[in-house]
């Protein structure tokens, strides 16, 4: 990948943050200069040498960046690319870190119709629970999976350009269909969320919740890390993905019923069948897995 | 805390192996004798000093030991107790490890009638998704909550020298009812096993297991880790708190189907209430909780 002229991040939190952190640090790029509607968190992304300057959803930052990240909630998706579009250069390419794909392809088509060609659409599948630009660190795609789902419009030297920005990144890129991104996030990490904040939540609803807390150990802690993370984010990713994610609750729904039922009618083989069961799938499964 | 002359740990693996450790680093031990099926693991516990010698469930091993300390599934507990009962000596005083403490309080009732004086049940809240001799280590207990639940019968002195023992390990003691304990137990600590077991089963069951657990990130390892316990483990603790364990998951799949709604109708305000609420009983439940 040649050197970038410019990289233009919307939305310089730990996504966006760390997209231009890594860059920066691999000699991937000469300007970055960040978006966002927090003065704070961008004035805290120039002192900590994330962005070069600040800038806005207008032509002198839009019109000649060679690399436009959108790292913004999906919820922010369609608005943040209608703004931009008149402002797009000629050559700009156009990439999103939203976490479900179908639903950004569909607000492009709607609002990026004159670039397709030059919008490429992606989901670094990582993070942490904290977020804002202070999260934001060079190594957090080192050896983590990069889904693009591109476009039959797409020009090839904007996803050849795309893919390479998250190489140097030190990601491991994979391409897929939206439809199918979605459907395998939405039972490795949307379920996942949902099912530990229900059950943060039911803790929370108990008569004396700091009893139970008192008691939990680390193994809850891990559970619920992830009921940690933005409420403002999930509650946008369960929607934009909300069918997929509604079709995995419901198979986990029936799976409950089952374990329900073993545990009722006090049954120790089928029980312990299916701890070993899972348990080897998992082993197996994240063997190879970062 | 005096020194004991003699303490015998039934079941040398993580829990009693460490238990072992613990009190050794502490000076608060002279011999420590283990008793356990598996002949390699005692080989293997002789060798990494976590025990003194190896003994039998005889008149031999347990006739002068001061303290004995039952760390085995629960699913075992009866029949040890069974074993043990008949070689107990008149001062010897007896605590368990076991995850559930009415089924273990039902259990000595029956078992140990003559000795109830001195068995004083507990549960140290501890432990890590290995086993074994090999995963024991001394600080396991350090800041960790353990939790007594006295009988009625018991010897202020039985209880007072088993409290003192968990705190020379470094934990912190909690006393309280059997139900009570297991009612906490089931939500906090239960149910989340319950549920990541079935997670990875439901995501071994897809069709390409294999596509989906490539995908999985940082915040499904740690979701699913307690699903690495071990099966006969979480086999014999679920049914042996069965109706807390089935009254939790009831709740909990009542949770859900408030959660299906509010993704059934789009309702964005009442998933990031929820989520919110989650999230800061999560913070405030765990600020002071190791």
């Amino acid at each position: 990948m040649r050197v970038l002229e410019k990289l233009v991040i919307v939305g310089v939190g730990l996504i966006g943050g760390s997209f231009a952190l890594a860059l920066k640090e691999a000699g991937a790029v000469r300007q970055v200069v960040g978006v966002g509607r927090g003065e704070r968190n961008l004035r805290r992304a120039l002192e900590l040498g994330i962005i070069d300057a600040a800038g806005a959803l207008d032509e002198r930052t839009l019109g000649d960046a060679e690399l436009v990240l959108l790292a913004v909630p999906v919820g922010q998706m369609g608005p943040i690319m209608h703004a931009i579009a008149p402002w797009l250069g000629g050559r700009t390419i156009v990439t999103d870190a939203g976490s479900t794909k179908q639903d950004v392809v569909d607000l492009a088509r709607r609002e990026l119709e004159s670039s397709l060609a030059r919008f490429v659409p992606g989901h670094p599948v990582a993070g942490t629970e904290r977020s804002g630009a202070e999260a934001a660190f060079a190594g957090l795609y080192r050896e983590r999976k990069v889904v693009l789902t591109p476009l039959a419009e797409n020009d090839p030297g904007a996803l050849a350009l795309v893919r390479s920005a998250w190489e140097r990144c030190g990601a491991r890129v994979v391409e897929m269909q939206p439809r199918e991104h979605d459907a395998v996030l939405a039972a490795v990490s949307h379920l996942p969320h949902v099912l530990a904040f229900a059950l943060v939540e039911q803790i929370a609803r108990h008569e004396a919740p700091e009893r139970m807390f008192a008691l939990a150990a680390g193994g809850f802690r891990d559970f619920t890390r992830i009921a940690s993370s933005s409420p403002e984010m999930w509650r946008d990713i369960c929607l934009a993905n909300r069918q997929a994610l509604l079709a995995e609750l419901d198979r986990y729904r029936g799976g409950l019923e089952e374990v329900r039922a073993m545990l009722e009618r006090g049954d120790a083989k089928a029980l312990e069948a299916l701890f070993s069961r899972a348990r080897d799938a998992r082993a197996q499964g994240l063997k190879n897995v970062q």
